[in-house]
């Protein structure tokens, strides 16, 4: 059993020293976890204004402020955290998730599918790569990620059993969706939202963990800050038999998808 | 509008004339449907007590009398009817659905995900078509298909609108993937699931219809017969906007999970 929590907080919009403010204390709450997993967009808010101030919130992974803070907090606490962020390299943005322990941030998933407003900012990420971190195989995937069954089988198939899916969902709609990803590919999913309002954009907080059954064994308030830990057996993900004939994953017939998922 | 129906009730293992009496006034109470969903294997039961069993109950489409009896209803009540239906070709049986009109049977779907002791029996198929009924365009997956986002996502890219689901569940677990097909993919689902006891099973009824926001709009009880008409608009389903700036079809990323799927 490993101990793993989800921060479910409001990230201030433009303003990353009252983000850094808030978030102090939620990270000492859960200082127990070895896995803690941070809204999206974290440490620049989400309804941005304009492409300006965008470009403004975003920062380099190599040097930027929040990344450190992050690293900083993983070495005082020996943690691992999988944080959403607004990411920019080579002047292009990134709706990123970065993994960060004592050593410095040692992974990151950009966003591949793009939600609204994203797609006047940032460009999509095009890589599903899967982290093994000793203690459990991870996977991250962002927010409205969550509509495309594809990715999250491909996780599985590699390996993962958690899904770090940083969010900053708007409606229920994932409440669909997450039970289904996690009891068709049999892993767990930490879902971390956010709470609050921008703009005209009301976060719906709710954060949740499901196990590999599809059920809800955590769940966050609607718009309460939490920061909450809860024990999971992460190998429970290995095993893929839901009856004695049935190992889904063999199950699985991959040539005849083939012949109808080719090029399209 | 179209008017869809499913039929759950109770198939008497291998006795098919009890069946029939069975099924004729269910069909009566549906009669202006267009559509007409019948559970997995109606023909024959499921919980086969053996090899010759599970032979004795098939039929050929061709020449079968409950094909003949479907066709009859068809000719009679001016529908379409897609039925599951234990099958025999070349001395090979098959879990399939048949589609059938009053010209006669236009179509099948052998399943393709086995469950528990259906692989001692049945051979898995290797197609998914979609038929375009001029009134609605339709795909058929069979129960434990419901664990395989692939094949309904593909009979989705396939332009079908309604997924005639014939079943014989066990568990509740198709309730946790259902909608999120339907939501997904943005179609309407039809499950016509059996209800009863054979042997060691309980089969588990609720009998429902899926909107393309995941919804369900009908339901029926855990354990009567019941025969219920609903009004759907199929051409919902070709409109795959969730937002003004997202089709989620279009947002889909075939080229990244090609590069992952490819040989798994």
């Amino acid at each position: 059993m490993i101990k793993v929590a989800y921060i479910q907080f409001a990230p201030v919009l433009n303003d990353l020293n009252s983000t850094i403010k808030n978030l102090e204390p939620l990270l000492e709450n859960v200082s127990n976890a070895k896995l803690v997993v941070l809204p999206e967009l974290s440490n620049s808010g989400y309804n941005f204004k304009n492409k300006k101030q965008a470009f403004h919130t975003a920062e380099s992974i190599e040097s930027g402020t929040f990344t450190n803070f992050l690293i900083e907090k993983c070495k005082q606490y020996n943690f691992h955290i999988v944080s959403g962020i607004n990411e920019i390299e080579d002047g292009k943005l990134f709706n990123s998730a970065i993994l960060v322990n004592s050593g410095g941030c040692i992974g990151k998933y950009r966003k591949i599918h793009l939600f609204m407003n994203e797609k006047k900012y940032f460009h999509h990420g095009n890589e599903l790569p899967v982290f093994d971190l000793g203690f459990c195989k991870i996977g991250i995937l962002i927010c409205f990620d969550h509509f495309f069954p594809e990715a999250w089988r491909i996780l599985a198939l590699k390996g993962a059993q958690i899904i770090c899916h940083p969010s900053n969902l708007v409606t229920n709609l994932a409440f669909k969706t997450l039970p289904a990803h996690a009891l068709m590919n049999k892993f767990n999913i930490i879902t971390a939202n956010r709470i609050g309002r921008e703009g005209d954009l009301t976060f719906t907080g709710k954060s949740s963990i499901f196990n590999p059954f599809g059920e809800v064994i955590c769940q966050a308030s609607i718009d309460n800050e939490e920061a909450t830990l809860f024990e999971i057996e992460p190998n429970t993900a290995d095993n893929k038999m839901i009856t004695p004939r049935n190992d889904i994953f063999k199950d699985r017939k991959p040539e005849i998808y083939a012949k109808y998922l080719n090029n399209v």
